[in-house]
């Protein structure tokens, strides 16, 4: 079989992939738009605390952004480090 | 194999890959209007911390955006730096 | 292979693939009508802060908005700035 | 290849496409249509801030408008403009 | 290529193209029924603010009304001012 | 090619599309049964005003029973007036 | 081409497209069922309203009802009326 | 064409057709349920009501059930009275 | 054509289509679940009610079983009654 | 054609109708389990009713089982009593 | 026809039905688990009830189990005691 | 026909079902994790139930946990125990 | 049949049941992170109940986890303990 | 069977698997965005408490980040340390 078609099978499957992992996007983008929701009317009852509340909410954001994150560094070995070209040979 | 066949299948995958990968938008579309919603209602009951009030918004949503940002991103090197291209040559 | 064929599978591609992505609408359509809709609420309430509610309203929707802007581009891209079309050559 | 091939198909995943774009509506018809009964609920608490409640609620349905406005320009271009048939020749 | 093929392909795709496009009405029909219903209970409420609350609800759902319409428009150039028919010639 | 099968795929598409294009009613039926209860509520609190409840309901149920008619337009075209087939003769 | 087969396709079209139509009837099943209930409820409240509340739900619910009833005139229109068979001929 | 495999063809699809046309069944089996858990509420609050709730009820039922009734009509004239074996013919 | 195959392919649409038709169950399982909850909180507040709770609820639940009872005579019917296998002799 | 044949494409459909019919079951799950709570929560306040609110509980789910049955009575018939294979004969 | 074969095609078919079948679980896993917080939450109020609010929720959760167990059946069935093989001999 | 084929496609369709069957474990996943709220809800409004918070809770999630086990069984079954093998020999 | 195509095919069909199966870490997902959020609030209203609050949290969702690890067991076992490839053998 | 075509298969597979893995990122997203809600709205409550907070919010979102890990394992695994290609050599 060809080699070159072998790559194009591969890759395309790879963008595909890259596609539909990057959906789980939704899940940190509305879990985080709540935490930034509850950060906003906290500010506004205690404006004194601020510093504390956006540090709370920045942290816990973060921990939630990290599915998001997981899925673009799969996106990205799928598109940069694809490891199946290597496979292949 | 002809190599123009191999790039069409591999770029035909791309532009359909950077499609499906912007429908996480949906997610932090959702979420960061919840957190403009609190913002607005937050204002009007106490206008005098709408400096925090705006800042933590903004904060909040900055964060929330990033899902989508990692979709763009991913789209953008679908179209514009395409590296299944260069593994194909 | 021939580059009509090329070309037809590719851009065919992206038209699908530009409609896709504006799915992603969905969310920042309903997050900005909730921001909408609390800011009708709060003016309501305290239309002496009709400036503060609205200039806050805007500002989170346009922040909202982000998403549904990205999806745009990647589908005025695939329309109009294809690159794919030039990977092909 | 046929040209007249090479545009049917094109055509045709453009009609599909701009089909799938105009889904993106269910968002803002649900967004603006809470914006709207939060209006209707405020105007019949506090008539005399009408003027200010409708030109909220207009001016944030405007805003939560674009998204749809989006997927109407990307149908369109894909019905009147379109860039394909162009990129085919 | 026979052109009447291509015609063919082109409107069965437009037929399901516009069928598709009208789906985006559940979004308005979910929201102008909110704003109906709200408005119904605030006529109960205040009687006497009754031609306020129904300028107020038509015109939220009028423009709530826009993304449908524009699937409307989108469904009704597909069947009637199909330009895809002309670019095939 | 045959006239009788390009008639065919076009009416086989138009008949697929049309009941697509129906499914739009799940909107208008939530909504308008959302304003239905509502005005039950209503009346019964405030017997009174059941005729001003009843026409806000009906005026309110009549917008937006709007796209589901455009849904059923675009069916019964399809049906009665299907403008594809003046287009392949 | 032979007619017998053109009719079969645009035949278990309609038949796929009919069926297809009618889960429309998911809306105002929904719709009705919440007046229903709301009717219930104040019923029980204000039994001496029982007459103007039940009228008001038959209303309401009929108004409802519309789209189930529009995709039934198009599933029964597919199967008694068909207007595809006329059109082959 | 063999007139068997028309028959064939056009009944497979609407045994298909008829499976799809009942789920519209899940809306009004989720409606009717909420009215009569409000009826049950209802009358152990005023079980000297319980006439007045029950015929509501059942009366609200009643027309929340149409959706469900189109649907079972559809799908019984696709299995005993289809219209399109005569069409074939 | 064969018979046995026009029984075959016939015969196993209706399979498809009579377990398609049963996903409407999850209607009706829901809202009689709802209305025996209701009744369960009902005749713990009012225990002296509870013939007349229980009557109301199996009374609610019979009406909200029926959309069940559709689907599984139209089950019942493609398996011991198939009517298409007399339409195809 | 081959009996054989025959029997392997409609057992093969039953299978598949029989495991789709299933999927029903979601809908008695969480409706009986909605049900079930609500006991619980009744017992905890009303112990002394325990014997009335478990038996209507029980009477509740019972109904609410129906659908779930039924899609268990289809999937048993197409597994040990399947009726095609005797009207394939 | 090989009996291989039709075996190989039932079985396969089997295993997805199977498989599909099994989905009804997140039913009973959704309302079995909203029944188990509800028992935490009166164990935590009437510690001296724990007997009868274990007792009400282990029954109650037992009648949910029942469509779990459904398809658990049907599962079984179609793996350990599968009738299709004998009717295809 | 050959048995190795036979054996592929047989192990290809269970290893299919066997991923779609852990789907269900979205539902226990949802409900035990509301139970774990509602406990540690209750553990701190009532530390000195504890132990009747956490055993009541465990034997909660306990049957919460039978539809996933279900899967997992049947998975499992169709990996390690797989019946189908034997039945084509 | 050549056993190389056996085991490609059995191997590509468990690498997509793979994937399919962990997305049953949703429902986890969602639960454990409502039990996170109770036990946050909680924290905060008895701070000296922070331990047992704790440990009611870890142990509830430790039994959360459990459909999520199943799924990771089902497809670790497709990956590194394939048992299909020693069936084919 | 060529090795290059089996080893192109179960890549291309592997691919589309681990992209459909990522998606169970939606459930922690969602979930640990929740928790994080909770946990500004506690800081901002009780700032005396804000260690307990965060080390009670970041636990919490350590266990429910476990079926997002084992989505990356499960594909980092498809990825990098393929089984698959070990098992067809």
């Amino acid at each position: 079989m060809d080699m070159l078609f072998a790559k194009t099978v591969v890759l395309a499957a790879s963008a595909v992939g890259a596609g539909t992992a990057m959906i789980a996007g939704i899940g940190p983008g509305v879990g985080q738009g709540y935490a930034a929701g509850k950060a906003v009317e906290s500010v506004a009852r205690q404006p004194e605390a601020k510093g504390d509340i956006i540090s709370t909410m920045v942290l816990g954001q973060a921990v939630a952004e990290s599915t998001g994150i997981y899925s673009l560094v799969i996106a990205l070995i799928l598109l940069y480090a694809n490891p199946f070209v290597g496979l292949l040979g």
